[in-house]
């Protein structure tokens, strides 16, 4: 299946896009990973133990204050180079086509990636981290404190990801 | 403890926040709750069965198919109604600052707000969920499967919070 001139796949579909924006975001910093080309990063965080950087802007710093009392982070931070009018999409290793909000795949109307990290070290406003796949420079959104109570569900269940794999 | 002029609350630190906007987002539809006003939503997530729903714009359909199999999902939705330059904050329930980044506080740079939830139906573009604590009309950003394999970290610990508490 050959990606075409404009990055479709076949049985991809694309929509038109809302003629504006209604809000806007700041980028607070940038992730530093050690993958600089699509095909480096790992197909998904688990893949990894390597050891990641987000770089908070220094305006922020205070806003840092007791995030080294968490073990564990969710990141948020913005797929900058992917199309955003994808509805239906065909991953590279599955055989049918597949909506934008039942994948976490970069393209989707906004590109957030959420990531769920483990906190392995604080040096000023640059924090350590485990558990990231994207490309080293990406800009980086909001640092949230994971907190299990609300949001571990470990019996979760993606039934076509199930499927797929039996 | 009373909230100022400016809503800000003794011991909260506000800084200046960038001169523009690095990327902008598309709502995706609206988020119906029960809750009119602040005061009404639970404290978190888990205090509430209410069933919620997410109606994404029908521009988006096709992007929802396959969520149905989802047993979870993680949706992003924005806080339009806080204050973005607060980097130190005094929750009402706690008794020194923490840090914007430590908490999950609906103002920050980027109000993003992140839930997970349980999905209980899908009726066309609307799907019914458990799990959500937002106003009601908050504007809805993304929807993405749940997979336990990434986000379930029920070991996580917030030890400002555990602190807090004993």
């Amino acid at each position: 299946m050959n990606d075409n001139a404009f990055g479709i796949r076949d049985g991809e579909i694309a929509i038109e896009l809302p003629k504006q924006f209604d809000a806007s975001l700041y980028f607070i910093g940038r992730i530093r990973t050690p993958w600089k080309h699509r095909d480096d990063c790992p197909k998904n965080a688990r893949e990894s133990e390597e050891i990641c950087t987000l770089e908070v802007d220094p305006r922020w710093k205070q806003g840092l204050t007791g995030v080294e009392t968490c073990s564990n982070l969710v990141v948020l931070y913005w797929m900058d180079r992917s199309r955003r009018d994808l509805v239906l999409q065909m991953p590279r290793h599955y055989k049918v086509g597949r909506g934008t909000f039942a994948l976490r795949s970069p393209a989707r109307p906004n590109p957030i990636a959420m990531s769920v990290v483990r906190l392995v070290g604080v040096e000023g406003t640059n924090l350590k981290v485990v558990g990231l796949d994207c490309l080293d420079g990406t800009p980086l959104l909001d640092i949230k404190p994971y907190f299990a109570s609300t949001d571990a569900v470990p019996d979760a269940v993606v039934g076509w990801h199930t499927e797929e794999k039996s």
